[in-house]
């Protein structure tokens, strides 16, 4: 059949969203319901169901109108087996089974990965990675993490941690991480590494700048706020930001050199400083990288936003 | 037919070796020949056409013996057209045709990549690797290179930079690498990076050390040195081998964080150090690994030696 549908399930610690697409990942239906994470997460799958089934009664639709059904998920997968565990912001602890209870109870065939590495596969897809067979995307949130598509297929590695780029080491006596080593990238890069660093630096800074005022006024500063002043000029902010593109720079440039992917995407939450981010890594990534990795492998912005789970996990879906 | 073979070439710029394997990787038969690289190298390709035919007319082997003949080659090698550029040590400056030629003239299908991508197919295959899907070599040589097979493909990345690790950044203000950029691992970790990281630490040393003896009496000195020296107790040497180590486990650690392997090889002849340098590389490698990398990815050293070209090269003409 040339119009099969695809399902795209994006499941997070507080929303689940839903989306229905064309083989060609065009979005013909969007909706979401909330994520209850009562009784260990054992409400999850039951109400994803549910949600499924009552969208496609609403839709007129039966199991033959679908390719399948692709989901992205916080935590540890096992995509052969279809199988997650340890996604703490969940509340599963213990081994899940969504493929085998989903199919059993929709008769759609079903996929799993992680969120960022779905994130990855919808931005390849979709989004800036062009539909290259080269796309590696490193979301900047609370903390870093990275999906890689390298020579066409999404990278796992023997245990699900390819793409752990959060923990590369950018500063061998660094920060201590929450993984229990020094130095990692997102203990200086991510939204609360970015704050961190900020802490420290505004300590030492003497000169005048908003951003020191405001923790001097004791209030919470956010990545955002630092962003924002040094896009205003406030200087300590600059400062700020210049050091934690440096450590992207570094980090992203041995990952480019390692894997010398065609689009290197910069998404999540941090990401939203736009081109006053990416251009102030850019010049460490060029600093960093082998030339021909500098010449061929193209830093990007990320462009899905929001929408890059639900399309990214219907692509997992395709036929 | 069960019993077809195939034939590995492994070409590098002083011999050219040649196998004849089982299906399952048996050496059946071993030849080799010198590399003539005069007038720009034009000699090469029909060299190893000729010794090919005559090896078949001698085992009294046709074409339709074989499945096909894999080959590794210095240089950057586009695997899908068959063709290889910038290979300098064979003189090969301008595009060559090994694949077309060499299918034209044999009638036998032909695979071609480069040589350490070879190398880690070989470890993969029936080395170190054991088989398994995520295996990378890094081979310790003049320079650094690896060889990267993730999730049971070889990766090449949009460019053929893949595995560019002698390159990855590990020390930012470091040694100016022939690349152009300071810092990589291969300015301190390759056989010649040891001996320039030696002849610097040795300047600054004060106490009693034959390494430092040989190189105040205007002696050459080799990485092969620096490690039996270490392994004689020499202090100087010793705390040579630990920077070294320290840098490989830096740079090994993030390649671990990034990709995953179950086993990361260290093969080349800087390996030829063994277990004194793994137990060295594994301390810091344990200090530089995300606890799931440190827990499922495995350092280990290469067993193949000089069969691991001939033999990786033969698994690319797998059927």
């Amino acid at each position: 059949m040339a119009d099969k549908k695809l399902m795209g399930v994006d499941l997070g610690g507080t929303t689940c969203k839903f989306a229905i697409l064309t083989e060609d990942g065009e979005i013909q239906q969007r909706w979401s319901i909330d994520t209850n994470i009562l009784d260990e997460g054992s409400h999850i799958i039951p109400d994803i169901i549910a949600s499924i089934q009552d969208h496609l009664k609403l839709y007129n639709m039966t199991a033959a109108d679908f390719d399948g059904i692709g989901m992205g998920t916080p935590g540890t997968v096992d995509p052969a087996q279809g199988t997650v565990i340890g996604a703490y912001n969940l509340n599963w602890k213990t081994m899940q089974y969504p493929k085998r209870e989903i199919e059993a109870a929709t008769g759609i065939p079903f996929a799993i990965d992680n969120d960022v590495n779905v994130a990855a596969m919808g931005e390849q897809w979709k989004g800036a990675g062009d539909k290259s067979d080269n796309v590696t995307l490193v979301a900047l949130g609370t903390g870093i993490g990275a999906g890689i598509v390298s020579d066409g297929i999404l990278l796992h590695g023997v245990a699900g941690s390819a793409g752990e780029v959060g923990h590369v080491t950018v500063e061998p006596n660094g920060y201590m991480c929450t993984c229990g080593k020094r130095g990692c990238l997102e203990t200086v890069a991510s939204a609360t590494g970015i704050v961190h660093v900020a802490r420290d630096m505004a300590e030492e800074y003497a000169g005048d700048s908003k951003l020191k005022q405001i923790l001097d006024d004791g209030d919470d500063i956010s990545s955002k706020i630092v962003f924002d002043c040094a896009q205003a000029g406030d200087k300590l902010a600059l400062m700020i930001v210049d050091k934690v593109c440096y450590y992207l720079g570094l980090g992203l440039g041995n990952l480019g050199n390692i894997l010398n992917p065609e689009y290197l995407l910069i998404g999540g939450g941090v990401s939203a400083a736009g081109d006053f981010l990416l251009t102030r890594v850019q010049k460490y990534f060029d600093q960093f990288t082998f030339p021909n990795v500098r010449n061929t492998t193209h830093l990007r912005l990320a462009t899905l936003g929001n929408t890059a789970g639900v399309v990214g996990a219907a692509s997992l879906a395709r036929p």
